[in-house]
């Protein structure tokens, strides 16, 4: 066996080397590639290598429906009250519909409305209006008519299907549309889940859902994506800053944000996941896609209120379940509430879930996760992983680790804190805020039709939230606030959501919002507004001396007002609407 | 609101809407996009849509490990004996291990070698190997040094990273290549975890695995895939048929599978994972890559033995293991077996274990995943998932139906069973043999150097496994046999693996395998190979009085040979060196 020379041209390794091994002559011992480089044939990449359709498909969740269909095939694939479904129906059904909507011209590209609670034929459309090579925008059935119109338009969308009991607010948009000479959308009318709806109400035009989809066949071959950046669908947000933006998500980027989110929600072969996050907001976190590829039930409800939350966990051994913390306090102040049979798991995210909604949360028997995301990241992005080191802490302190939101799921490639101006990562001090950045394949596309949105959005090669936080020392990240949220008093950040954290830990209140009143002297101060819990009766003073007790005092409101909270249909406290309420409210000094 | 007239193009959904809804004039209700093709912006693809870094990564398993040292960052990676490490320390050395390569002259493209067993060396190399751009090629670590200077010579490895207790059969092997006049690769000689061990045994030329990866930065930039197409590694067959192929992986198929693979196996976050499938055979199932990305607990055995096994499961807590049924067989009949303390899933896979085992591995309180796969399948591919339904069924029922190979999981698009001559699909009788054919991106690129192999094992666009099957009427498949190890005699099939399987229920047989012999007069007669448990003595008109009591009569053997099985590396037994021994015997009638 014969060894070459080493030569001079590899630096770096000798010293170490030597040091390690100086019981022999380096210049004899050790040997680089470039010694022998030109002795070996080329590296003849890999010519013999072929992509073809045996190793080689479009990532797409269209691919988790047909599979649930085999594998899965008489397990239940969704429950509507009295109604229930097989995985081999569901499959069926979604090919009908699809071919149904291919005869009706829709073409690869075309943008499918809906406009619908959870009702089955939401699910159905989440694998239908993709198989048909189409693309699905799922608006909030909380709109009204004068902003469907304006997505309507915006999407371009050939057909909505509306839900019977949005058919008004729908017909409102239409009308809306058709006062601008454009061609409004073919509507299609989704009333066979409810007793108490009926076909004879239809216009001329309007198509019924069921007698629509028989109108497909099942031998229709689906028009799966050319690409994997296909868009499989496009969200509009839910406008808590600005005008609405349409987010284009990709058959990749949804393949990929399903599976994350499956090991996120820790769903093993057919969870029980119980519908209470809206399927329009991000396709139900992708869980709309997701519960296909582990041959889950989908519990679907038309109204979530904690009575039917109980009833269902109980009734169909939910074993999953999400929701905004506005659902969580929902169900913790809730009469209805009692504790769980079993244990469930339910994922939080939306904002930032108070700490003693979490305890309560926990107490009753559920496990509660929290995540956070974007409509731009597919929804969920990162969670608050658990460590089993923190199983031993209180629980209240369980509970402020858990309020944190975490860090980045498996689909990510990296989430961070940066200075929103130099983009340079802050410390992480637990102490220094920053932008939240996300890079990976479970970001957008981008805006539709919005090349401008799109570009800021992505300007440095990262996606910027909007969203400020801190890194912790262990590499978890908090939110302090929105980017347009925060309040600068006197030169010093108050970040809003310490101070309704501050605010939801006293006994009286049930929602709280902090937000900027314009001052002459301070430049802004903080403004409350409060909703109390029933049978509680505290002033203004109060709550003010409260805040100053539990925070430096410049972060105590000024000004606190008691009223009902303005929400977007996701839960969201409309923020803009109370800083407009602020401001009209003028300088305090 | 005006809507248009139903135009005669429309035809097919006419019928049945007619009849659902004859209330009104159908040339009067029902609209079509056609109709209004033109009057709308055309759709302006998705021209505000960016691809870029924020939103698009190639897919590769270097971000399981980027993500794992930032979220477990303090937890443990790797346990072997008394050491220990966590993410954190894992990432590091893998950047210096990948520098340390780079310095070497290692470039993208290049093939590095491993010849060792699941020591942590292994694991690390699994992921400094690719971040160096290379191509890991991971070698049987029970070949002996002709088979070793064969697949170095073919793979072209640069550099091959050797256990001390395997330095001589590496020694031969490059001595074989010295005399071919090739330079051999770089030998890097892998002793640190072993007290047994001295760097003084290192001859010229070669290096020591710890101060190799000493010589590393820390700061190296790590070499990612330009494509996620692109190779990461290159695993030999075992060689059960014929001479040895070079089964190509990307970076894609790594990542997909290995997050498959990881839903397969149920793992939540941070399982504890007991190393006795060896990472050399399909990169450990993928789950060198996988553990990473569930920031799981990796626990390294040199040697699996049962004393080892419930040793190590009762010290750390093992949640998840593997093992061919050769494995399990070794557990249920050790005098070391004991009831779990906890429950342990473990998956088996590589032939169909036979019903006995998988019964008696339960009762010890384990709980068995079958799967089935092959190379060029990156291992898993499909599995046979459990039914609810079956858990009231009698442990020797719920035997039978584990032993089927099941289902595709989810990163592949589909699994078939269709005749090797004319590609139809089988019927899903449960009787219909038929060859198991793979389609999806969990499927190989191709064979290293290989075209004519890797356009035979695609053509028709499946990838053909050679293994015979049936498709049950619930679509679960059932392994009958390898195309090539059928036997035919007097025109009837016998599938070799149900006549084992009755050998193996009888109560002194310890393993058996059945071939076919050469026959003057049937063409074909079965002939067994087996090996008896201690202590127990039959004869050969025993066994085959057994089998005809179990059998038809035509599938019994005619010959019965006791003897010492010849075995592959992952347990197969080597079907190919008994049948030429049966061929050797010449024809019975």
């Amino acid at each position: 066996m014969s060894y070459r020379f080493f030569k001079s041209s590899w630096s770096g390794v000798v010293p170490s080397i030597k040091r390690l091994h100086s019981f022999v002559s380096l210049t004899r011992r050790y040997r680089h590639i470039s010694d022998f480089a030109g002795e070996f044939e080329s590296w003849k990449s890999m010519e013999a290598l072929r992509r073809c359709s045996a190793n080689h498909v479009p990532l797409s969740p269209i691919t988790f429906l047909e599979r649930a269909a085999k594998v899965y095939r008489d397990s239940t694939s969704l429950v509507y009250g009295s109604y229930n479904y097989t995985w081999a129906q569901t499959h069926q059904r979604c090919l009908k519909l699809a071919s149904a909507l291919s005869q009706l011209g829709i073409s690869p590209g075309h943008v499918v409305a809906t406009f619908a609670p959870n009702v089955p034929a939401m699910y159905e459309l989440h694998f239908a209006v993709p198989m048909a090579g189409a693309v699905l925008c799922t608006l909030n059935s909380r709109l009204d008519s004068a902003m469907v119109s304006v997505l309507l338009t915006h999407s371009e969308a050939k057909v909505v299907f509306v839900d019977h009991k949005l058919l008004e607010i729908a017909r409102g948009a239409l009308d809306l549309l058709a006062k601008t000479n454009k061609p409004p959308p073919i509507l299609i009318l989704i009333s066979k889940w409810d007793d108490d709806s009926s076909p004879t109400s239809l216009e001329p035009g309007t198509y019924e859902y069921e007698s629509f989809l028989e109108t497909g066949h099942m031998g229709f071959e689906i028009r799966r994506p050319k690409s994997e950046w296909d868009p499989i669908s496009i969200n509009y947000t839910s406008g808590t800053t600005s005008k609405p933006k349409g987010v284009v998500y990709s058959h990749r980027g949804a393949y990929l944000n399903s599976l994350a989110t499956l090991l996120l929600h820790r769903m093993q072969s057919m969870p029980v996941y119980l519908w209470t996050v809206p399927m329009f907001h991000c396709n139900g976190w992708c869980l709309a896609w997701g519960i296909a590829a582990q041959g889950g039930k989908n519990i679907c409800l038309r109204n979530v209120s904690p009575k039917e939350i109980f009833e269902n966990i109980a009734l169909h051994n939910v074993t999953h379940m999400g929701g905004a913390p506005t659902v969580l306090n929902m169900i913790v102040n809730s009469p209805d509430r009692k504790p769980l049979p079993h244990k469930v798991d339910i994922t939080t995210g939306g904002s930032p879930p108070p700490p003693q909604i979490l305890y309560k949360m926990e107490e009753l028997g559920f496990r509660v996760t929290h995540l956070y995301g974007l409509t731009e990241t597919y929804g969920p992005g990162t969670y608050c992983i658990w460590k089993p080191e923190w199983d031993s802490l209180p629980l209240a302190e369980q509970s402020k680790l858990k309020a944190r939101q975490g860090m980045q799921h498996v689909g990510l490639e990296e989430v961070d804190i940066r200075d929103p101006v130099t983009s340079k990562p802050v410390p992480a001090d637990g102490k220094t805020m920053g932008e939240i950045m996300f890079r990976g394949n479970t970001v957008m596309s981008g805006y539709f039709k919005d090349l401008q949105a799109t570009e800021e959005a992505f300007s440095g090669g990262w996606f910027r939230s909007g969203d400020l936080a801190v890194k912790h020392p262990d590499g978890y990240i908090e939110i302090k606030d929105r980017l347009k949220d925060i309040i600068i008093s006197g030169g010093e950040n108050i970040s809003t959501v310490e101070v309704e954290t501050v605010l939801y830990s006293h006994p009286a209140v049930l929602e709280a919002a902090v937000v900027a009143r314009p001052d002459n002297h301070w430049g802004q101060t903080p403004c409350a507004f409060v909703k109390l819990k029933e049978g509680f009766d505290v002033d203004a003073q109060e709550l003010i001396r409260f805040c100053r007790d539990n925070l430096p005092h410049y972060m105590a409101p000024k000004t606190v007002i008691f009223e009902e909270l303005p929400r977007t249909s996701t839960g969201k406290i409309q923020k803009y609407l109370l800083r407009e309420k602020a401001k009209a409210l003028g300088s305090l000094s």
